[in-house]
């Protein structure tokens, strides 16, 4: 299975930690997204698997698909058949890096974009927040505070925002449907769909002081881990406000706690934190102004597994027509 | 002044006991409403005064019209001037009902419909806070939880607004942007600009039982108070969340506390509470699945003023054409 599809393709599909049925990759599911494919593909058999079942090495063996999360990455590592794809059901990939396990032959996708309008909805939500001061009401509650601050609407501020991938444009969007003005971060500074501006990264100190409000929607790698650290949340305006879509290590937390504690930045919203499930000793819990929720600004039961198995199926028909795959991750970069 | 205008206009304004600039009616402001009208009016005198002002009786007896929100209604029943128009800053009247004090000659105008694009915004965050299970997470947050809910996307569900006037149609506006399917309730069942279908009061039994998210954006009245009671929150479906965008008294707070402690309801976020500002002591603070935020949905000091301003001047040009003035209160409804 190199730039031509066999004439039986075997898919093997993961079993996740979750028992959440909205997150199984199931028979009926993929029979479905191959009934959306609007040409031909070849007959397929489908088997689910655990993560941690002794015949992983067999089944690897005999599969030219493995779909999932949780990769076993040494068995896929010593695997010799013809496996050709990895589609994996999350948009990051740093649970699994180096990729060094990764065999040549064996290309690795993400299910990047999936996220999209579920996103968009938790950015809206987010940048509201934000602006109508609900870190604080959230933390005058906890005080049993009665304690109004003024805001006007929303329209006209600058959202500035780090990553422009899926989830980076789900972000724009959102800023874009409530009128604000949206600059994107990425390495290049190459235009980005979505974005009114897009700034490379060396120069993203001035976009970050000029902001009110600054979102994470970028992966996690080794040059992005810790760069919202005290200097980067002193450069933010004051009164300025924050949010993470990413990974929770993007983030120094005891910087954004002191951020918050000090009054400098407005409030903070975080979907991810370090580690996940945040323990109940952690002390982010009370920090004034901030809201924490426990990484569920992607979920999406309903359509979540559909729209990565299309991306499956896109990804089947480019093999077959010898183009390059759709959100391929690059084994260096590791994104 | 009764259907024509005077050849000199004399407007007297209330200084609000909030002393946040935004919230006051200025010169400028009123000079700058006065220049956006785009046909002539008469000049005018300015006169701003404390509500408790010694000489309120005489600035009353040589005004035409008087703006703001604590009218002193001992002093307007006894005036015997040309007083024609009381043009309030506030959308709601029930701080100053029963009407008895309103002397036969002069007509109550309000607010409403200033509060639209602000309370718009407020309206989707708070709806997208009841779908995505923020008050869980500000309540798990309060407990050091990582307690994660599955949400999907939010379209398709279903909203019941209570109230079609203006802040009942920003309500509305919110929902369709978000794809909800909305109904509102009035008391005749008329039918809405906004609402995809309005059911009548005494009929809003059924609508109650179907909607995933109610909303209270009507005025308080005898009729309306304590309306949302045990009865009406057990009429709910498991699981549908609540917002109160309305007045406190609204609702009886006990009867939402005993709804979600239950966990009948999933969640519910006020606006207003009983009283204002709800002291240290209320029991509410505490209760799960409760977000509760300071009397804020409203405010826009960016534009509120000005707004209420161009509502004047609309009527003014109402009232030389011998047309019925926008907003008007009806003396007995008292809305």
């Amino acid at each position: 299975m190199l730039s031509s599809l066999p004439s039986r393709l075997r898919l093997l599909a993961l079993r996740p930690a979750s028992q959440t049925p909205a997150y199984q990759v199931t028979a009926e599911k993929v029979a479905a997204a191959f009934g959306r494919s609007t040409s031909p593909l070849p007959p397929y058999e489908f088997r689910l698997i655990a993560p941690d079942d002794p015949e992983m090495e067999a089944a690897l063996a005999r599969a030219d698909v493995l779909i999932g999360s949780s990769v076993p990455t040494e068995a896929v590592a010593a695997t010799r058949g013809a496996l050709g794809l990895i589609q994996l059901t999350s948009a990051g990939v740093d649970h699994l890096v180096p990729l060094d396990w990764l065999p040549a032959g064996v290309e690795l996708t993400s299910a990047s974009g999936v996220h999209g309008p579920k996103v968009m909805e938790w950015a809206m939500m987010t940048l509201l927040m934000l602006h109508g001061h609900l870190p604080h009401y959230a933390a005058a509650q906890r005080r049993h505070e009665w304690s109004p601050r003024e805001s006007s609407t929303i329209a006209g501020r600058g959202l500035l925002v780090f990553g422009t991938g899926g989830i980076g444009k789900a972000v724009a969007d959102a800023g874009r449907v409530l009128g604000l003005v949206v600059t994107g971060v990425n390495r290049s500074g190459a235009v980005a769909p979505g974005f009114q501006r897009v700034v490379p990264t060396l120069l993203a100190a001035e976009a970050l002081g000029e902001a009110d409000f600054v979102v994470l929607a970028m992966p996690l790698t080794p040059e992005t881990r810790g760069m919202m650290d005290r200097d980067a949340f002193a450069r933010m305006k004051p009164g300025a406000s924050f949010a993470n879509f990413g990974r929770g290590p993007l983030v120094d937390q005891e910087a954004l706690a002191a951020a918050l504690e000090s009054g400098h930045l407005g409030g903070a919203v975080i979907d991810v934190a370090t580690p996940e499930p945040l323990p109940a000793s952690s002390p982010l819990w009370a920090v004034p102004g901030l809201i924490i929720t426990p990484h569920v600004s992607c979920d999406d039961p309903e359509t979540y597994i559909d729209r990565t198995l299309d991306i499956l199926v896109g990804n089947l028909h480019r093999r077959a027509a010898g183009l390059p795959l759709m959100n391929r991750i690059d084994r260096q970069r590791a994104y």
